[in-house]
């Protein structure tokens, strides 16, 4: 999905939200543990009543790699069933990082094989770990810029020329493919942190996890994050997968899908973006 | 597998020889295509010929990923093939790392599921990406620290109070878990710098990749590195699965890798390490 896709489809859905399919086997509602895949099965559930608000769908890969090659199995399916059903991006949320070859071989992986829209990365490895997955049509690098979780601080707010290591990365990141294939990871929780990187980078896109579960506030995050191209996409997992319980799940799901999708239309809206 | 145990096995060995199976299903020679699954009968031949002088396998997750579920299905059959064959230590090259929910699952996934003794991690999202592979018995955390790669570079040497990052990164990990528990990635093409990382760190165990085909000199390695219980892991791939063609391919995989602990096992009596 090209930039332009992406923009189009956010202005179609008046929407930014990005589905994470964090899903663990031993939380997919009861009805489902019936079916032969229960994993994909619920997968299947939440894609069929969230993608009319939905932009992107997130697949979490630890969760997959937890049951083996069934759940090899489960990822793969999943990610067939979202390219059928809808036009959604898809992003595996992988958090690769290697050299050259390696990073070769994951491009390969990820785009040729699974035959996903991006991939998140690590920076650490510096560029031949991210340049294979730039500078193919319609395909993303994701880069971890600053992210919600506690450990950040311990690396990424490091002092280099007297400002936080993760500013460094995000310029030189930036530097390495375009905002036509190349987005950042900017966490929910300080929105401080997303407006000066807006700041810094005005064009590309953030993939910005921790609303919700997290404690990131969603509209916070608009203020902070949006540009004339909406310029987000907010990723919600445990709250809209788990949103209900038992045969409420998959309502509640849409339920809670909605109404973040709501919330973003109006934002939009109020800012004039993409009507 | 315990410090105690490998710190026996490279004595015993008299070898610090890790085996990196990067394996590439077209890299395979032409009678293992003709097997049921090529990638694997290819594993298991290396190992069958190198685990007599091999104390570690790698296996880099890349590889085998680009082969969708089949590869990891390879993954797995030959994490069972070592684990039967050999009291090798068995390490996932996955260079995983997330938040604290994603890392466990992950843990989970290597530690649980797929049965191997270690897993690479990236330490950009810091200590609660890291903690959930250590403290696990037997079981290990190994954390870049300084890589051998061109990218290395970009992020890894900034400058943080006035030393290159990776120092504080490797100095904060060490916190984090034990020599008992957690290793780092150390780059071979840089003796100098895995000499100061020995300097800063004496009792770790550091794994070096690079040595051979990208670059890095045995020797320069071994005086720079060992400590004395051996302390290093030192990996070759390339060097040892492609060393012949055809039907050479296997035992010059084993010449190769002979000749590698000749190397190790000569630099070890000279310092009378594990003797």
């Amino acid at each position: 999905m090209t930039r332009a896709q992406l923009i189009e489809t956010i202005r179609r859905k008046q929407s930014m939200l990005c589905v994470g399919l964090d899903t663990e086997s031993h939380l997919v509602p009861e009805h489902f543990q019936k079916e032969r895949h229960p994993v994909r099965a619920f997968n299947e559930a939440i894609v069929a009543v969230t993608h009319h608000v939905t932009v992107a769908y997130k697949l979490n890969l630890a969760f997959y790699e937890a049951l083996g090659d069934q759940g090899w199995l489960d990822l793969e399916a999943t990610v067939a069933y979202i390219r059928a059903k809808c036009d959604c991006l898809i992003i595996a949320d992988a958090k690769r990082g290697d050299i050259g070859n390696t990073a070769r071989k994951y491009a390969e992986a990820f785009f040729d094989v699974l035959d996903v829209d991006a991939v998140t990365l690590s920076p650490y490895m510096g560029r031949d770990s991210i340049m294979p997955f730039v500078g193919n049509k319609g395909k993303w690098a994701i880069v971890l810029g600053v992210t919600s979780n506690p450990g950040a601080e311990d690396v990424q707010f490091l002092s280099v020329d007297g400002r936080p290591l993760y500013e460094t990365v995000m310029k030189r990141c930036a530097e390495w493919g375009s905002a036509q294939d190349l987005m950042f990871v900017v966490g929910a929780t300080r929105p401080q942190l997303l407006a000066e990187a807006r700041a810094m980078l005005p064009d590309h896109f953030f993939l910005v996890p921790g609303v919700g579960a997290q404690g990131g506030d969603l509209n916070a995050v608009l203020d902070a994050g949006m540009n004339a191209d909406g310029g987000l996409l907010i990723n919600s997992s445990r709250n809209i997968l788990y949103a209900g319980k038992g045969e409420d799940a998959i309502p509640a799901a849409r339920r809670a899908a909605q109404e973040l999708q709501g919330t973003m239309a109006q934002a939009m809206a109020q800012r004039s973006v993409l009507r």
